[in-house]
């Protein structure tokens, strides 16, 4: 079995930002002179995800407005009545007690998920035609790390 | 290290649909006649997922109407602030603009996510006793595809 | 390539909670004597899930909060067009029409995602600065089991 360790960083401008890393993950493999296997992508850090989909700027729009719709910056109360029972003091995220701002990218984290995994198949991703790699940054503006470990022979 | 790939392809009657592939994920750890190691379940389409959980067709009901609230197939207005200043244009998803009507099928991708690993232990899915594997189909009625990557000895 | 399997049984007091469990996945990566390699840690049972973020109280509390807000112990009506038309009878989750209560649970269980994998290299588990592993409990007071596959070399 061979292995391959690979880590990129991330420092975007935006505080909400999708960006495309399928050609750094094939890298990746590439260096690993792997032919079968798996490659798994996985954000270091607790507020950014890994997701595989569509490189459609449209989409991705949606994706980071809806993000903002389920997880919302700021906090709001429930409607239901179990959640309603859970109000925090102050109204806002308890995360947020210690100075922090960030507890929607926390939750978004959750959702997006942090990682994927690839599988590689004739020393290539085994993806389908529309499928592309994407690091998920919601707590952007400072470096920000991401592990590639490629596994297989 | 043996490693094996297998791919599926499905085209469901519905637009929505789950499909309970734990036999198939099975057969194909016993044609790379594996004992240890994992099996990689991976949609490798962008609107449909995996699940591990419960075969209970209420559940399922459940699970595909939930969705649709979280991810509706029509573009809401978000009740936040935040969200509310992301407003798209013509008040539909923004990947609608090309034609598409499955922008919320990218989304419900990203809950479900696209894929499961299942550990293999004595050459069998080392599943607890109500989970099963399930293709989750947002967007049917055209062939889409599956790939099963399984490694170990 | 090196494989080894490890369980972990959880009995939690409260229905919904937050375990810790770096540690134990680390530990079963020493028993496993691998120093580059993955180990997958998922959870056996279709109530339950595992997460991968900070150890910070108020976040946990966030969390648990948050996702009562979006999978309700109690079913509650769409506000969509779409979702309305999919009522269940009775106005509740069609799985508790067998006598079962967590309903919500399985949608956490999909929310959270069961499982994650964690990339060893150097014979450390290779995470983020603030990465922990956590079992994520969402329907608790009974014994429920964990499986970590290691699997490298």
């Amino acid at each position: 079995m061979r292995s391959h360790t690979a880590y990129m960083t991330f420092e975007t401008n935006a505080r909400r930002e999708l960006i495309r890393i399928t050609e750094q993950v094939q890298a990746a493999v590439e260096e690993a002179e792997i032919e079968e296997g798996m490659a798994l992508v996985s954000a270091m850090h607790i507020t950014a995800g890994v997701w595989v989909n569509d490189d459609e700027p449209g989409l991705h729009e949606d994706v980071l407005e809806w993000l903002d719709k389920i997880a919302p910056p700021s906090w709001t109360p429930a409607t239901g009545d179990v959640a309603s029972e859970l109000l925090p003091e102050g109204g806002d995220y308890r995360h947020h007690r210690g100075g922090e701002d960030n507890g929607d990218a926390h939750l978004k984290n959750l959702l997006v998920h942090h990682q994927a995994i690839v599988p590689v198949t004739a020393g290539r991703l085994d993806l389908g035609p529309w499928q592309q790699v994407f690091y998920c940054e919601f707590d952007g503006g400072r470096p920000k790390r991401l592990v590639i470990k490629a596994i297989g022979e």
